[in-house]
């Protein structure tokens, strides 16, 4: 027999461009760095809208924002959020959304249903872009897991000099405390995100259930050759880094898209030195994201990718050195929270279709201490981190019903 | 019957070593550029050994120092030099070298021959490197044939941002006065240089003759695809440039590769934006340098670019547009000084071999008012611009003593 769940559309447009003026840029863009005056003022709101909610606000010790409802049993808590953090600029969806989401879907569970069974709990993460911090890596959710090691807050630097310490000191939060922000007492943790691709807009539907987060991998790839004059050397005997390295990149990315979907690879950045058009280049350092949620075929993609790399590097004579300065294990979602979110989006009318997620979430860290899962909401053409990045408040009620269902089944 | 040629290969040690002074970096580099302190203490020190030399020393309106050797016949000169200025950091030899080997020349054959029947002029051109003015384009040389546009100082626009019209004033040279720099007395030109390649090496070869100088092309090219997320997004839909320009860069190498020697192609510069890791940027801008010194071979290379550049864009769905920023016509030497270079060369028992060269000089300019050909001595490693270029005292003497040779023939 399934419930009702009724979402106030209006409400929840309120809530998104609401919370996207702390920050704002323009007309739809978010610069919102963790622990900057528009952070405070944002997880200010949030904490207020839960309160007014009839949620209980908790601040944990590294800012994460918690309201929480309480359960009727004792008992491990369900918790739904994202992070309130942004790209710089992004968008308004990206993160916030599924902040609000989980604010939004215990507001309606205990305006219609009451008091649960077992306690629920929404969460605004402090940290999940690195765009203050480049390796911030997930610093709401590391916390929540106990992967903040003490000497991380001196040794995590911003783009701008300053440590997270400094950071976390000058918004009134004590690094030395941070241990106090893990939790054991989460049994299950549902994440709604915006999809960031183009796969449901392809598939005209507008919610997906997420059955695993990809793994990821990013090389930090150098390819030194000797830097000539580009005219008097020929071709024949130049170790030129930049041939070596346009033969691997366009290889690499043709190994994922052989492979297939979900596999992607990419070389999103390249510094060339000395970076004349007459000088044959000394060097190219070069990145690769190589992505698949599947850990057999992700070992595959990742062998190719060393084993080209080091054949281009030999046969050009080149010297070739990488480090991986990423690398995250695929997190499957549990299957037990995919099958009933897909039976209660069923139930609520929701068309939906079940997808790997190709990028990373603090989901991913939240596996190491509950159940998790996912659900996406379709995102205009695939855009994200840009202000361009758009999902329809039609398809954000549609995602944020599936999660209030889910949670639902989970906690009454 | 063959004339005998001493060179004292401890004076041009000399004169090598302490022009390399000015502006010296380090052990072995030198950043001399056009009209700084250290450029206007070289041509200083030029013109007093060219006075020493006994030649008769007169700068014109743009700062070259000519130091003229007048012959018993009225008519036009001939002349022989290479510029002073250097790269930031290049070498003693790149340049330097030519401007001296002129000097030593003339000093050496009027000192063994006395005057000459034609006029002899020595030269130290003041800028042929575009490494203070990135469109300075043979400053020097284009001034002495007559093809620096009134408008041309104050928009040649230095690295620092200051206009070759206000650094020739704080030299003391008056940019309205360059048209009078321009000459229309010089019957040929002879320019000593170092090689930049690594052929003479390779042959065991200390000397080469210059039947051309190769045609050179350089384009801009700007690839723009759809920035993305590079987690969400399929391989089989983005518009991805990076992997437009790993297909295209590949492609020129290869195709330059396959056409052989003297063909070459480079890309020496690739700029990415955004250039991050996980994301698949929005656009590549980058440069190809071709060139080939036939006519006709380097039109099919180009031509060949070109075709593949279209090709690769369309069939990725991305936005390409080029503009041409050099395009240089091959400058065939001329045969009748190149036939006589390669006689005076076996008769003074120099050996040579002829090639193209593949670097622009100053001669390419000067081939609009002059007979042109050049002299090329071996570089160790093929190594230019930078200050580990190196070129033997010995092999230097040999290329100065076919010089020598070669003015004798034409001049006496």
């Amino acid at each position: 027999m399934s419930i009702s769940i009724e979402i106030d559309a209006e409400l929840v447009r309120h809530f998104v461009f609401e919370l996207a003026e702390f920050g704002r840029v323009g007309e739809s863009g978010v610069t919102r760095l963790v622990y900057s005056p528009e952070w405070v003022a944002a997880t200010d709101q949030y904490a207020a809208w839960c309160e007014e909610s009839g949620l209980k606000v908790v601040r944990d010790a590294v800012g994460n924002v918690w309201g929480r409802l309480e359960g009727s049993e004792a008992g491990k808590s369900i918790a739904s959020g994202s992070h309130i953090d942004s790209q710089a600029p992004g968008g308004r969806y990206d993160g916030a959304l599924g902040a609000l989401a989980g604010m939004i879907a215990l507001r309606v569970l205990k305006a219609q249903f009451g008091q649960p069974r077992r306690t629920l709990e929404a969460v605004a993460l402090c940290e999940e872009e690195s765009s203050r911090f480049p390796s911030a890596n997930y610093w709401g959710s590391r916390a929540i897991t106990g992967r903040i090691s003490p000497t991380d807050p001196d040794r995590t630097i911003a783009f701008t000099g300053e440590t997270m310490s400094e950071a976390m000191r000058a918004v009134g939060l004590d690094p030395a405390r941070i241990p106090e922000a893990r939790r054991d007492d989460i049994d299950s943790f549902i994440e709604l995100h915006i999809e960031q691709g183009p796969i449901l807009e392809q598939e005209d539907t507008p919610v997906a259930i997420v059955d695993a987060i990809t793994g990821i991998r990013h090389y930090n790839v150098r390819l030194k050759g000797t830097q000539n004059h580009a005219g008097g050397f020929p071709m024949d005997i130049r170790r030129d880094p930049m041939a070596g390295f346009a033969e691997i990149a366009s290889g690499v990315v043709n190994t994922a898209h052989r492979m297939g979907r979900p596999a992607v690879t990419t070389v999103g950045r390249a510094v060339v030195k000395p970076n004349y058009p007459a000088i044959i280049p000394a060097s190219v350092e070069f990145s690769i994201d190589a992505r698949h949620p599947r850990a057999d075929r992700r070992r595959e993609l990742y062998a190719a990718h060393e084993g080209l790399m080091r054949e281009v590097a030999a046969r050009r004579g080149l010297e070739i050195d990488w480090d991986i300065q990423i690398d995250h294990e695929p997190a499957p979602s549990d299957p037990e929270i995919v099958s009933m979110l897909q039976r209660v989006a069923r139930e609520q009318g929701v068309k939906t279709l079940t997808m790997a997620s190709g990028a990373g979430h603090d989901s991913q860290q939240m596996a190491s201490i509950a159940k998790v899962a996912m659900i996406f909401v379709r995102s205009k053409d695939g855009r994200s981190h840009t202000p361009d990045e758009f999902s329809s408040i039609e398809d954000i009620v549609q995602g944020i019903k599936v999660l209030a269902a889910g949670l639902h089944a989970l906690a009454y």
